[in-house]
């Protein structure tokens, strides 16, 4: 199967429209899959990058290994609940345990401009240091770069981070059946507004603090417990929606959700509607959907709500089959709705 | 062994006598070396990290395996010889094969700066596919973020890289005994020269063209021929004179290097001496240093002198294990003067 032929939306915009990058090819929409689809993908086409996963899965003398890359240019650089380290860490973290691997070890490359305070570096590399200790990995190998003042914004992270897969699961969009039960693991939009509240200045009695949080122990729960998973993606750039959307189209499969179901709390809820975003649009750092036979589904958010993290776990919907694959959400009052890809920009840098 | 404290410069300068980050905490030479001895290393601090080397190598379930990360940043983003593309794919290629590994795969990831042409991006990741090519590696996962107009600088590349050792070899700087005989793959100064000449507009008969080019091919001859392989270390940043006093550095041991022997072409000759460089400080991106066991040395030139990117290989010195381990250079004219570590910031960005 190529999942790519199925993954074209459905009227694509030749890039050659875009004569120049905008702020918009890296929001996590539309914009930025089109860029993937007509620019990168085809210059570096091959079976781990076709697969579209949050990591790639290599095999190595009967070992299966993932790898999975992120740059993280945030800003601000620290902000209620973490800073651009402990993203940078858990983030990878995150990507790797979405691929249903166990992280082993981390790279870390810095591009710093030219005058970031020294005390800003040493807090950052102290928070990462904390986050890998937290998610039980090693950050092993690295790089500094540094660019002339003005051509850089603070400091840029990139991490990779390789890790294992210890279980003989197909995890990934592909995998994704007909009659799949949609589990998320808490509720959403807390990083978006984290991020969105300190450059707005939004007050509010206390502030919004980002979810950003290692997951793989959870994740991994899922699959030592047996349960048939068949794909996980943590929901950042383009929130739930853009995820949602990303997996029908290379499952070629549409789904159900239901509006009631997803939380989104008070003051999140309150600072969308005063920024005006819609929250299943909107980056989480410490959130995931699971698809899970229906047979599972239960057992499934048992055991996420064993941990902290994914405390809040809750069935949200179905994998319904239905083509072409579109994702449409049963509103509070009944009524149903189609949730389109992100289309452009929503927000920047929030990663 | 703890390396990291023989490592440390014979005078030491408190990192915090720097407020801020400088261009030249990103050279490749002593400044650098203290950001990462006093700030990144100990944050991090773990064996692998300890090593030093271009790779980290992690055990999982009996086979070793290397990882490796480096962000690009050159400016400008083409030159003669290769563009930021091929640098990217080689330079971490490069890591991989200077921990003796077989490079498996690499990732990715991009920071755009809005605006940049589409067309650039296109050419870039055309470069790096034929690079990847050129190297047998595939490029299976990446990520793209785009930052504002003025926060960045066209585009930065990270790649990390994954690899495996498929030997019983310990090659690293803490290998190097005395007596080990110092191979230099061939001649030095072209990646830097080509980069300054495009820079300061200097014009010569024909350009100077970067010697960037995947060693992987070479560096795992030798070690398939058999030959006693201590250390092997690409000569990027800081060029040879910087490799060799890191080596000096972590081994406890001091080195001795023949001028006559270093060849240095004469057109990379001339514009280093219009512009005040010397070459043994200036970057390569195609050149590796090798420290073998005395007896192996003539077998390993001539296993080098096979590719056609080492065809210039030859014998530049041995290692003296004088203390303190500084290293020293046989003038042409048969003077003596001691090479030390690049000090401040050299030719930033040259990567």
């Amino acid at each position: 199967m190529q999942p790519k032929k199925e993954f074209a939306p459905a009227c694509p915009v030749p890039i050659g429209r875009y004569p120049a990058i905008l702020l918009a090819h890296g929001g996590g929409g539309r914009l930025m899959q089109q860029l993937l689809e007509q620019v990168i993908v085809p210059a570096f086409g091959n079976p781990a990058l076709d697969a579209r996963h949050d990591s790639a899965v290599i095999e190595l003398h009967g070992q299966r290994l993932a790898l999975t890359t992120d740059s993280y240019v945030v800003r601000p650089l620290f902000f209620p609940g973490g800073d651009i380290g402990t993203l940078a860490v858990n983030g990878t973290v995150n990507d790797l345990a979405m691929s249903g691997a166990r992280p082993l070890c981390l790279s870390a490359g810095f591009i710093i401009e030219e005058g970031l305070p020294m005390e800003t570096l040493q807090r950052l590399v102290a928070s990462m240091r904390a986050a890998a200790d937290a998610a039980g990995v090693q950050i092993v190998t690295g790089d500094t770069k540094v660019v002339d003042r003005g051509k850089g914004d603070g400091i840029f992270i990139n991490t990779a981070g390789l890790g294992v897969l210890e279980h003989e699961l197909d995890i990934s969009p592909r995998a994704v059946r007909s009659g799949d039960t949609i589990v998320v693991s808490g509720d959403l939009g807390r990083h978006g507004m984290a991020i969105m509240a300190v450059r707005e200045g939004l007050e509010f009695d206390s502030a919004i603090e980002s979810d950003c949080a290692p997951l793989a122990e959870p994740a991994l729960a899922l699959i030592a417990d047996g349960i048939d998973v068949h794909c996980l993606r943590d929901l950042t750039r383009g929130g739930l929606a853009s995820a949602l959307n990303e997996i029908a189209g290379v499952a070629g499969l549409g789904m159900r959700i239901e509006e009631p179901a997803i939380a989104v709390r008070e003051d999140v809820r309150g600072a969308c509607e005063i920024l005006g975003f819609d929250p299943l649009y909107v980056a989480n750092e410490g959130r995931f959907v699971a698809f899970v036979a229906a047979r599972d589904a239960e057992r499934a958010v048992e055991v996420l709500r064993q941990y902290e993290t994914t405390a809040g776990a809750a069935v949200i919907g179905t994998v319904t089959g239905e083509r072409p694959p579109m994702v449409t959400l049963t509103s509070v009052l009944g009524s149903s709705r189609i949730v389109d890809m992100l289309s452009g920009e929503q927000l920047p840098r929030i990663c």
